[in-house]
C-alpha cells in the first residue's frame, strides 16, 4: 500500500496503478433503514423475512452497497485533483454485504484515454472490486472518470 | 401507462414491453446530508463549492440518484413477484440531478433468457431512463434482473 497525500492529475497515472481504501461495517440499522428510504423490499428491511428469501438473511440493499464503496473510494488512497467524477460504468453484486461486514475497497487504473477535443482532461477506467472480511467481492464497480491534467 | 397491480413472473414478460413510475422530488438538504454520508465532494455538499465547479451548481451525487431510481423501480408498476433483485449492469449520468428537480424512472423490457440449469427462474434486462421535469436524462441504468416463473 502506497501512501498516497497529493491529489492525482491525468499525468500520475498508469495502467495496473494500485489503491486501496480504508474500511467501513455495515451496520443492520442502517441496511434497514437505507432501505426503507431507497429500495424497500422485505430482505432489505426485516430479518425474518430475510431468513425466508432467496438472501437466507439480511442483505444490504445493492445500492447502499455501492454508496457505500462510493464513501471508500472518495475518502481513500485514489484522490483526484478535480474530484471523483464518474461517468458511468459497469457494475455487479457477486454476493450481497450483510451486517456486520467489514468492507474495503481495491483499485486499479485499466485505461486512459486521454481526450483529443479538450487536451486539458481524459477519461479513466478505474476498475474496484469491493471485498468483505473473509475476502470475498460483493460489489464489483468499473467506472469511466473524468480526470483533468495538472494547470500549467 | 397500463395499471398493473399483480405481481409479474417471468412468463408474464416480453421484449418491449414498458413500465413507468411515479415521481420524486428531490431536495437539496437530502442532496447534501446523503452526499456527508457517501460521496463527500464539495459540489455535492455546499451551494458555493458548487458554482465553483464542473458542475456549476449543487449536484446530487450519482449514487444519490442511483438510489433514487431504485425506490421509483421498486415503487413502480415494474413489480416482479420474487423482487427486484439486480445481479448487475450498466450505469450512466448524462447530466446531474439538481435541488428542485421532479424525477420519474421509464423501463422497458429488452432480454429475456430463461436459464438452463434453473428451469423455474430466468435473467430479465431491463432498460431504465430517469427523466427530469423538462425530459432529460439524469440516469441511465440496464439492469439484469433475476426474476422466477410462476409456481405451478
Amino acid at each position: 500500500m502506497k501512501e498516497q497525500t497529493d491529489p492525482l492529475y491525468l499525468e500520475d497515472l498508469h495502467i495496473g496503478q494500485r489503491f486501496t481504501s480504508g474500511s467501513y461495517v455495515m451496520e443492520a440499522a442502517r441496511i434497514k433503514q437505507f432501505a426503507a428510504e431507497f429500495d424497500p423490499q422485505p430482505f432489505h428491511l426485516d430479518e425474518s423475512a430475510a431468513q425466508a428469501s432467496l438472501f437466507k438473511g439480511l442483505a444490504a440493499s445493492g445500492w447502499h452497497t455501492a454508496a457505500v464503496a462510493m464513501r471508500l473510494l472518495v475518502t481513500g488512497e485514489l484522490r483526484f485533483a478535480n474530484g471523483f467524477l464518474g461517468l458511468g460504468g459497469e457494475i455487479a453484486w457477486p454476493r450481497p454485504a450483510r451486517p456486520g461486514d467489514t468492507l474495503h475497497v481495491e483499485s486499479e487504473i485499466i485505461e486512459i484515454t486521454p481526450s483529443r477535443s479538450k487536451p486539458h482532461q481524459g477519461i479513466v477506467t478505474v476498475r474496484s472490486t469491493m471485498l468483505n472480511q473473509t475476502g470475498e467481492a460483493v460489489y464489483l464497480l468499473t467506472a469511466k472518470l473524468l480526470v483533468v491534467r495538472r494547470p500549467t
